[in-house]
C-alpha cells in the first residue's frame, strides 16, 4: 500500500510524519524525496533526501523515473518512483509526506494510493464563525471563508481528512487509517486466493 | 452511518457484536431485530427483539417497511427500516449484526454501509494447509478448501474482514474501522459545507 500525508503548506505535515515514525518505525517505509538543491547543515544524503545535479534529475524526470515532482524557487523536489514499485512489490508499505499538487500528480498515477488530508485547527473553528463576527473585520472574516472554502475543495479529494489539532491526536488517527485500510476485504481476498492458490 | 458486522453462521458475531457495546455503549445504537418467534427466558421485547406477530410482520415486508429480512424454521426475523432511518436522519451512526443474506439485502438498499465480514481463525490456517496434508485425509481436506473458497467469495462483497482469532482484537479493529470511517475526507467536507453555509 501507498500512503501519503498531505495537506496545505504550513499544516504540521513533517511534526505528524515525524511523530508516527517514531511511534512506529517498523510497520511503515518512509520514501525519501529526492532534491537538486544544497544539503543543509545536518541533512544526511539517502535519509533526508537524495541530493542529486539538475542534470541528473531533469534526466530522471524525462525518463519517465519521478512518480511526482515540482520547482520551488529554481530547485526541483520529487519523489523517485523505482525504490516504491520494488518496496511495493515486495509487500511493504510506504508513506510519502508530499505538498497538495504532488499528491494529485500521485492520485493519478497510482490510483489505489491512499490519500490524508491534514487540515489546519482553525478550519475546526469556523463552527462558531457566527460568533467571530462581533471580533473580527469583515475582511477578515471573508479571507478566513476564502481560504477555508478552498481547503475544503482540496480535501475532497482525499480519501481520509485530518485535523491537525494536537500532534498525538493526528498521529493516532493516522494510525487508525493505515490499521482500518489493513483490514480491507479485497486486500484479504485476494491474499487468501493465493494462499489458495498455492 | 450505517455499520453491518455479518459472517457465516457460528463465527461468533453476537459475541463480537456484545463486547463492543459493552466497551464503546454511547458512541454507536444497535439496531433491535423483530421476530415472530416467541421470546425466550430472558428476553426482553425492545430489548433483544421486537416480537412481533406473523401478520403485522408480513403487513411490514407489504408496507416495504423491512431492510431485509428472513425466514428460519417457519419464523420471520428482519429489521425495521423505520428506526434506522430516524437515527441516520439525527446523523447517529448505527450498527447491525446480520445474516450474510440479509447484508446483501441492506448492501443493496443502502449503497452506504459499511460491511464488516467476520471470518472464522480456521481460514487463517490455510496458510499451513500443505503441512495438514500429512494429518488430515483428502476429503477433509477438499471440504475444508471449499468452504475456504465459498467463505472468501462471500468476503469480496464486504468493505472490510475480521478474523474473529480472539474477541478482544476483533472488537479493536471493528473500533478501528468505525474510527476510520468516521474520518472520510467526503463526509467530513460535506459536513464543513454545510457549516460554511450556515
Amino acid at each position: 500500500m501507498l500512503f501519503l500525508l498531505s495537506g496545505p503548506s504550513g499544516v504540521g505535515k513533517g511534526t505528524v510524519r515525524k511523530a508516527l515514525f517514531k511511534r512506529n518505525p517498523h510497520e511503515l517505509l518512509y520514501s525519501i524525496s529526492a532534491t537538486t538543491r544544497e544539503a543543509r547543515r545536518n541533512e544526511v544524503d539517502g535519509k533526508d533526501y537524495f541530493f542529486v545535479s539538475k542534470q541528473k534529475f531533469e534526466q530522471m524526470i524525462n525518463e519517465g523515473q519521478m512518480l511526482e515532482y515540482a520547482q520551488y524557487v529554481d530547485q526541483y523536489y520529487g519523489t523517485p518512483k523505482t525504490w516504491i514499485d520494488e518496496q511495493r512489490q515486495q509487500g511493504n508499505d510506504v508513506f510519502m509526506e508530499i505538498e497538495v499538487n504532488g499528491a494529485m500528480q500521485v492520485r493519478a498515477k497510482v490510483p489505489d494510493a491512499i490519500l490524508i488530508f491534514l487540515l489546519p485547527p482553525d478550519l475546526m473553528q469556523l463552527r462558531n464563525r457566527l460568533e467571530l463576527r462581533g471580533t473580527e473585520s469583515d475582511k477578515v472574516i471573508d479571507e478566513r471563508l476564502k481560504t477555508a472554502r478552498q481547503e475544503i475543495l482540496m480535501m475532497t479529494n482525499y480519501d481520509y481528512a485530518v485535523v491537525n489539532d494536537k500532534v498525538d491526536k493526528a498521529v493516532k488517527k493516522v494510525q487508525t487509517i493505515i490499521g482500518a485500510e489493513r483490514l480491507k476485504a479485497k486486500r484479504l481476498a485476494n491474499s487468501y486466493i493465493k494462499i489458495l492458490e498455492g
